[in-house]
């Protein structure tokens, strides 16, 4: 396949990469600003452009990986001049049909990117969609070509999923963060808190969260909560802290 | 060591099964329930017992891994009837001076049990204290024979450890249970968020928190996070997902 990229951000990068390595065809890169169109760009030696009057005609496929609210606007400039070509888009959290062609598709690899952390593409979800039968084939053959989990998902359902990753991936990372301002304030180094945090995560995969919950909320150990709250030196934490613990513990009730 | 057990929980079960793998005696474990002091009992085939004044004597440690709340007033009772034997809690939020006895200590396995799943404890932190120096040597010696990574750290830091552990274990794992919810609602089995879940906790191990954040919150994408709102139906859900992301972007500010 000979495929266009709009946008060079983590998702992007990561994106084309692999699709590079599985032998297809990186045609031009598309970005805001130069300097990250050229970066990307340069991984496959193909041309940068950071105008949008400049995007080639010639590809199969035009893979939009962009912030959502310029993603409507930027398809529909392009598909003023760009004509029976297959329009992806790769957020999670956006409508197929707001791409304005009626060869239209979705491609989201549910998976948070870094540009500078290489991830294993094969093990990432990749949930697939399009408005015609054909061009469905073709996402799963790509997609496939890339990642051994592929899923036929629809624009509704998928909403859902990205809203999920908030919360699993966003939100916790998030956890972390703060966890790590508690140590870091104290002189502890983050690391000792690592196998705590992946044992968190691999305890998942055998047990339902809800069941894998523990903490002093769960026993609604308020003593122990009000501590805690107590040595907590910024509101917002203790806000959280108490928001969460009243999540906990309400699940259960 | 000869060990007695105060109590028969998570923590418990599982940090007697690895002293006993260690070639370490449990003498007796006690209870308030029969039933958790029994089948723990049965592991190594000692004596089980719900009454305080049952508890032997002869023990070199007893290792309290009780309840915060009820920690001290049990301490308290067996303090009165054994003299000069090793005390030693196992709670992160407490101090260790709550042991009213001269020879106390703590050992503070960092991690999240369940009475199911099974740890590799070698890879768990254990954090410990004591009041003389000689328990220090003898807790040390304990715990390197479970553990490949023992601390020293005082009760002032280990609050702080502590609760860093609930933002980054429980609250963690809580945000993990609200994404389930939010999939299991449509339909969408939880399983499909474990790579993302992985990937994570894997990526901290290499980038700071506060550096692998992502997510809409940190784009400030409002028009996302407002028909992500609009999609969740619990109100403490609304509140959750507004006030983790106002955290993630407040500390960008």
């Amino acid at each position: 396949m000979k495929i266009v990229f709009i946008g060079a951000g983590n998702l992007a990068t990561n994106l084309s990469k692999a699709l590079y390595r599985a032998g297809h065809e990186i045609l031009q890169v598309y970005s805001r600003t130069a300097e990250s169109a050229q970066m990307m760009a340069d991984l496959f030696e193909c041309s940068a452009t950071v105008s949008l009057d400049d995007v080639r005609t010639d590809a199969d496929m035009y893979i939009f990986s962009v912030k959502d609210s310029v993603l409507e606007q930027l398809a529909c400039t392009l598909a003023a001049r760009i004509k029976d070509r297959l329009f992806v888009h790769t957020a999670g959290s956006m409508q197929m049909d707001i791409l304005p062609v009626e060869r239209r598709g979705v491609l989201y690899p549910m998976q948070s990117f870094s540009k500078t952390k290489e991830v294993n593409f094969r093990e990432i979800p990749v949930f697939i969609e399009a408005n015609k039968n054909d061009d469905l084939a073709v996402l799963r053959q790509l997609s496939e070509s890339i990642s051994d989990r592929v899923y036929e998902m629809s624009s509704d359902d998928r909403k859902y999923l990205h809203l999920s990753a908030v919360f699993c991936c966003n939100f916790a990372n998030h956890c972390y963060d703060l966890g790590a301002r508690v140590l870091e304030s104290h002189g502890i180094p983050f690391d000792v808190m690592l196998p705590l945090i992946d044992e968190t995560a691999r305890k998942v995969h055998t047990l339902h969260p809800h069941d894998a919950q523990t903490g002093p909320a769960v026993r609604w150990d308020e003593n122990v909560m009000a501590k805690q709250i107590e040595l907590l030196e910024d509101e917002r934490m203790k806000q959280i802290y108490r928001m969460m613990s009243e999540g906990i513990h309400g699940m259960r009730n």
